[in-house]
């Protein structure tokens, strides 16, 4: 039997073997929507940085030296109102996506079908990219709102798939 | 010999059979309190729409544009103590959390016996869920210390084991 | 075949099996990088707390209780230039590291070659190591400012490599 094998053999084999966790279609499913919503997420610090040059609002005293000494650069060391909510954003970004992540991982090493997990990874990129559009244009409410209630409802669906699964306490 | 089979034959015994890591105890295990923890992390969210909601403390303007235009909004952008308590809290979840899923992850990879493993997830998430209560009620400190310090240990004890087994620099 | 056996037989033999994913040689690397990423940003807090203490700068009125009541201890509740500091490099590690250890674990699993592996994690984990100590000394820009688009261009390069082989919508 397979499993008999001596440790060392199974080790050569498992090295092969093992990295190919990428060719199950529900991980692979995760690890392309995981990966869009990481970098959806990475934006944001590009968003920021965006913000804070064209607005000339900084908060590290190190980050207006370009702009000379004393009083000249520390006028530039405010809060933006611009900066302020791609900041609140990422944030809900950070509370959102992580839970995600970790669930989602679970979720598609759970052994549930193909369609419904593509179904959860859709909706739920969907959701934080339209919270994202919804905060920084920014669109009148519910729609971040929705958007937001979307995203969590996803991950609380694939939380139950995993604890129904996985349990053990 | 398994391992010598073609590609094409392991594939497709690889796609039944990787998505069963899910039947390793201690990995189950660790979905199981990964999951507890994250959602607990994730009820934060709802508590802080809840005191935004009953306190009517908001940051967005448009989420206050059910209250009416002009000044008798604008009164319900405010910053109110009960909110900023809640976030932080989940923000010391985030900064927690996350090592813990990772390195967790990692230690439940890394062949630790399942009694030794249940003991550090159960510890770190019954720490994290008291940090939470300490920080909300709020108790005196030491309890919100005390919490804190024990999920950080937990996370500690983790990632030396997960040093000692995988350590390829 | 192998994958013919019955499925308890399969079970049993995948628990002790799957538990050794942590002995792939690209998986080791990650587990070790992560890990001393995450440890990193860990000490983040234990410096946030240093700095709260020694600057006698808190935010919880709970905190400041061991100082006496009333005004001689509401005075400690206030915001100091280096506790602010430290959160803001704790907040912009977990903005980076939460996605390097999303896709970081993707691309272990995608069969990319040890030495590139190894090159991508060395790379982001001395980019962030040197973003901390930017943050902190302070290095005069663009010290903190490169350090960090390094270890972004490297997650990047990593999600690239991901999509590339996993890519499924």
């Amino acid at each position: 039997m397979w499993y008999s094998s001596s440790r060392s053999s199974v080790r050569s084999g498992e090295m092969a073997k093992l990295t190919q966790l990428i060719d199950n279609e529900v991980f692979r499913a995760y690890a392309t929507y995981a990966t869009i919503v990481l970098l959806k997420m990475m934006l944001m610090s590009l968003i920021t940085a965006y913000f804070r040059i064209t607005r000339k609002a900084f908060v590290n005293p190190e980050d207006t030296a370009s702009f000379g000494k004393g009083e000249s650069a520390k006028k530039y060391l405010r809060t933006d109102a611009d900066v302020e909510r791609v900041r609140r954003g990422h944030l809900n970004d950070l509370e959102n996506i992580v839970p995600f992540l970790g669930i989602g991982l679970l979720y598609a090493l759970s052994g549930s079908d193909l369609s419904t997990a593509l179904l959860h990874f859709r909706i739920f990129v969907g959701a934080r990219i339209t919270h994202t559009l919804a905060y920084l244009i920014p669109l009148p409410q519910p729609a971040r709102g929705l958007s937001w209630v979307v995203g969590y409802a996803v991950t609380i669906s694939m939380a139950y798939k995993v604890l129904k699964t996985a349990l053990y306490l």
